[in-house]
């Protein structure tokens, strides 16, 4: 059995595992995100060490972003314009398949758990679907025809524009480039910054979750009616709230009002929006697929 | 020369062609649409005289919808649930293949123009775009990796949730769903609406422009969040009044404040949105491409 190594590079902590599949999951560390010197040394200590035992085929890295995912580009697999201290223009890629000498797949985090997810969860069969996470930020990835989301760069949902009644709630979103974008009014620190107090800490009654389902919901008829997914899966820290699924699933429906006659969302819709089918190793899982796939590309180019 | 015929079947009027490519373009008929029985007969009845001198090798639809392009699926061909009278739940594709016994192509409007932007205008070599129609309503469609966009159902992009400051402009929107979602707000009846004038009526200086580019801008935002697209090409009645564009541009720029450090967008933004290369033959064109394709499925299915 090839065994893969994945790293989930989030801007908070990164996640390493070596594993073949969801039900061979060999080994895992955390350990928080610094520089890139000394993060991505970390990761090669961990990998090395399984390496001398058993070799690793490929490493997969679903990583947050801005990123360049084209295999094209000069620039692939580098973390670009990122506003994290350190971290832009960082050749992740390059860094890693010198130090440890094994393909290396690089998509974005979403991408990758959408990967994942495809391969042995909540998406497996279906080719057009959305992987969101809503946590420290709010993004999304998924597939299109059976292929991962990229185009001129790579999918940034987070910071679509959704109505903002002021009313309502005057808090003015906490997006740095947009301020009240759909990621500004409806991540984790917007929970928090809009309640001062955090989400964990806030009761399931709170009032919190109903205004947070509804701007989840605005976001995601957004993206039904922009590329009909058969169905949307939702993760991250945010969503293991589960009181929000029953609200935002009324939510979207109430929002459609019957503009798409379909079963999946008239009559099924707990069925249709959805926890990663993986639960919280979606992220990491996907970064062995994107090595599983990383090693499949590299072998059919030698 | 093969020879395909192509209707653009829209809610108002039918534009039906007899065309290899854009440069052989051999005739063309435009009729309003009434019943779908007198308005398909119609079509079929010229194509029918075309085809008695030169058998037409397909025929492909780009039809307003909602419809089902997916051909597996028993409704196949048909459009849905459309308001407009008589047409839901019309077989539209099994009308016209009774009637002329050539393989028929169908799509979305905007997914047929786009395909036919791909083949000969705008966006030839992208394999990732979006095709935009401004006019009665406000539709889009397009392609990922290379394939149309489809799935649940198809892209509905004109039903987007966007921002709506009610004090810079109380009209309510005209969308008979949802109010003022994209459409509501931005396409040519809503223009007419919020100002009692047909946008055709309405000078190039008139403060109506620089909101229309506004709300145009909120929606294009969104896409390129999404979708990522290498080229955004908008059409339709509306984008013939072309002072919209340069706001355009300037609008979406402002609104991603440097979101996208792409020179796509930070330099060359005049060819990243732009008008349909071939013009308002895109639409008919679209269908004659549709038809290419399915004459091109019927023989490896053969």
């Amino acid at each position: 059995m090839a065994l893969y190594g994945g790293i989930e590079a989030g801007g908070t902590k990164f996640v390493c595992a070596v594993a073949s599949a969801p039900d061979d999951f060999r080994d895992e560390i955390r350990f928080p995100t610094t520089t890139p010197d000394e993060t991505l040394a970390q990761a090669v200590d961990f990998f090395r060490a399984h390496h001398a035992r058993t070799p690793l085929t490929a490493i997969g890295v679903s990583c947050f972003g801005p990123i360049d995912p084209d295999p094209a580009s000069p620039t692939f697999g580098y973390v670009t314009t990122t506003p994290k201290p350190h971290w832009a223009h960082t050749d992740v890629v390059g860094r890693l398949h010198t130090a440890l000498n094994v393909p290396v797949g690089f998509d974005t985090d979403v991408n990758g758990a959408a990967l994942g997810e495809h391969r042995w969860g909540a998406a497996h069969g279906l080719d057009t679907f959305v992987y969101l996470t809503i946590g420290t930020g709010l993004g999304g990835g998924g597939m299109v025809n059976g292929r991962l989301l990229h185009g001129l760069m790579h999918s940034e949902m987070g910071h679509m524009r959704v109505p903002h009644d002021l009313t309502r709630d005057p808090y003015p979103g906490q997006c740095t480039y947009h301020g009240d974008c759909w990621e500004g009014l409806a991540c984790g620190p917007a929970i928090e910054g809009r309640w001062q107090t955090k989400g964990q800490h806030l009761g399931v009654d709170h009032p919190a979750w109903a205004l947070e389902a509804h701007y989840l919901a605005l976001g995601v008829v957004n993206i039904i009616m922009m590329l009909s997914p058969q169905r949307i899966i939702m993760g991250g820290g945010v969503m293991d709230q589960q009181q929000i699924f029953p609200m935002l699933h009324k939510e979207v429906q109430s929002l459609l009002n019957g503009y798409v006659q379909k079963p999946e969302i008239l009559e099924h819709i707990d069925q249709y929006i959805v926890p990663p089918g993986l639960g919280n190793r979606a992220g990491v899982l996907g970064a062995v697929a994107l090595a599983m796939d990383a090693a499949v590309n590299a072998g059919s180019q030698a």
